[in-house]
């Protein structure tokens, strides 16, 4: 089979390898109908070369064999895959705190056997505690809402339901990626009422209001906080923090109200920042982190099949696994906001 | 009247000043009943020598006279002043987030016209705002309990309510302070069950198991983390950090459970510290901030009032206002944990 390969230096490297084989009896191979580029793959990307590996950590598809000690999916299910590896078995997974489960495993790293899925099929390690089953017909329309599912939809939502939104809420999104346009649309799902997009990408910002935005604010730094002041009086109570770097950490400590919550998923890109009487004075909360996806999916499934929503929107672009290279090209230069890869 | 003054350089000093007047129509007079030194008093008090100003922010005492639009106390009630002078007006007092007041006043400061506590009597401004009529007779033996709602109580079961204890909870506790001890006591009243209390005092922290702490840690720093990962595996879900310092902090992260909530009510005395992945990737929240005492004061008054709680117990000495110089020493010194003063 194919399977993308990671070699950084903005390169990456579609390799003929040999189809993946069941080892373990708790094992599932799965032959993948879609499977996307991250915007986290990219910080590899746009680093030094690095030893080629197996790349990529979002995917649906179709089981097509099991070990003998898997239970929960057969072959034939259409599954979506997390971006973590969980047992299912231990005192994290059963509190769906998966993305702390005592087995963790990620895609494409040595703990999960460098599976990875930007390739036509993978080997799934416990997949009992991994895979979710989708028990509905699915067709090609709806391959892009299911495979937010993996990944970025389940995020936006995880930093909606952190900061606990809920009805009549106002509700201030920092950035115009996938996951923070996904999670104005999960704030808007949770009952905000007024869902400030902060983001630049006149492109972008538009498929926000699509999901829920009210107000879009361009600007960054101390403009963009004086605007947020001007829309709300004294700040957002809810804050949710889609980007991971610095200024966005330190623009929603700008804009959250007194007594209010910023809930963030954007992987922090920084170890240490302000974390004393900026948080301390007002009573503000710091909520949020990696996302437990699988916690979510059978919570936001219907909404996509009935097409009650449809997080699918932020692939704007659909290439074949052979072009792999440009999706990376297209994300690097930003003409594309997410790029769904099909098998 | 006889006022405390903050020298600084270790040095406080009694003086004679006027008495104070109603000076808006929204002041109320208060004379002292009892007034206490607070940890972060000593601050000042073992910093350099500084232009003298009035200190104390903890009292309860009786109303001697009330400004014309005075409507909720009257002269002869007895009345528990919290440690911040707040309008009762602003959208955030109305949120009972009096701590951001927008007309916020500090004891002891210009915005408080320089009133503070250490003293027979003082001016209160904004007192409908501000103060909380005790609708009780009131004896001697209730002055230590009434005096801890004024700060240290409701600052502890501050730390506890942000952190959402509830029954069954495992809770630790850094620091056997008053606002620490109390902060024990707290979690007891809202149901933990295991509650661990970090400290190296030992009549502090037998007093702390007087309070409900089921298991004692004197170690700190790593040592300190083996012990409660010891005790509950892999952390304590809602950990209350009472003391401020960054080592504290470190602390509070590396006991937390995956998961779980820090909830600070030590004032921080750093800007910066850790807070990129060491709370991301394990989901942890920090919470907690300044204590809008006066939210809490209807609620745990009644246990008070009832000899239910006895919170009044972390004044462990009680010394005449004529003695205030000596008060400072015993707690500089650690021989006292906190000192009443009787006015």
């Amino acid at each position: 089979m194919r399977a993308n390969y990671m070699l950084g230096n903005q390169k990456v490297e579609l390799r003929e390898v040999p189809d993946p084989v069941l080892v373990e009896p708790t094992d599932a191979l799965v032959e993948i109908a879609a499977s996307c580029v991250c915007g986290s793959d990219l910080h590899s990307y746009h680093g030094p070369e690095v030893k080629p590996r197996p790349i990529g950590h979002e995917f649906i598809g179709r089981v097509t064999a099991v070990g003998s000690e898997v239970s929960s999916v057969a072959v034939g299910d259409f599954v979506i895959a997390p971006f973590t590896i969980s047992c299912g078995k231990c005192e994290f997974c059963r509190e769906r705190l998966y993305t702390s489960c005592l087995r963790l495993g990620w895609w494409g790293s040595a703990n999960s056997h460098d599976a990875a899925c930007q390739a036509e099929a993978i080997r799934v390690p416990m997949a009992d505690g991994t895979l979710f089953k989708v028990d509905a017909q699915v067709d090609d329309a709806l391959l892009p809402g299911l495979l937010t599912l993996s990944d970025v939809y389940a995020t936006g939502f995880h930093a909606a339901a952190k900061a606990q939104v809920e009805d009549g809420d106002t509700v201030a999104v920092i950035g115009d990626g996938a996951v923070g346009l996904l999670a104005v649309l999960s704030a808007k799902q949770l009952g905000a009422e007024r869902i400030i997009l902060m983001g630049r990408h006149e492109a972008r910002t538009e498929l926000g209001r699509d999901f829920g935005a009210t107000d879009v604010v361009s600007e960054r730094g101390e403009e963009g906080i004086a605007k947020v002041r001007e829309l709300t009086g004294h700040g957002a109570p809810k804050v949710l923090e889609a980007v991971g770097l610095m200024p966005a950490f330190e623009q929603a400590l700008g804009i959250v109200r007194p007594g209010g919550v910023i809930s963030r998923v954007g992987v922090p890109q920084y170890q240490t920042g302000p974390v004393g009487r900026q948080f301390f004075s007002p009573n503000v909360t710091l909520t949020g982190g990696v996302a437990p996806v699988r916690k979510y999916i059978a919570r936001l499934l219907p909404g996509v099949l009935e097409g009650r929503v449809n997080p699918g929107k932020v692939f704007d672009s659909v290439l074949p696994l052979a072009q792999v290279a440009d999706a990376y090209a297209a994300m690097e230069a930003r003409t594309s906001l997410k790029v769904m890869l099909r098998g």
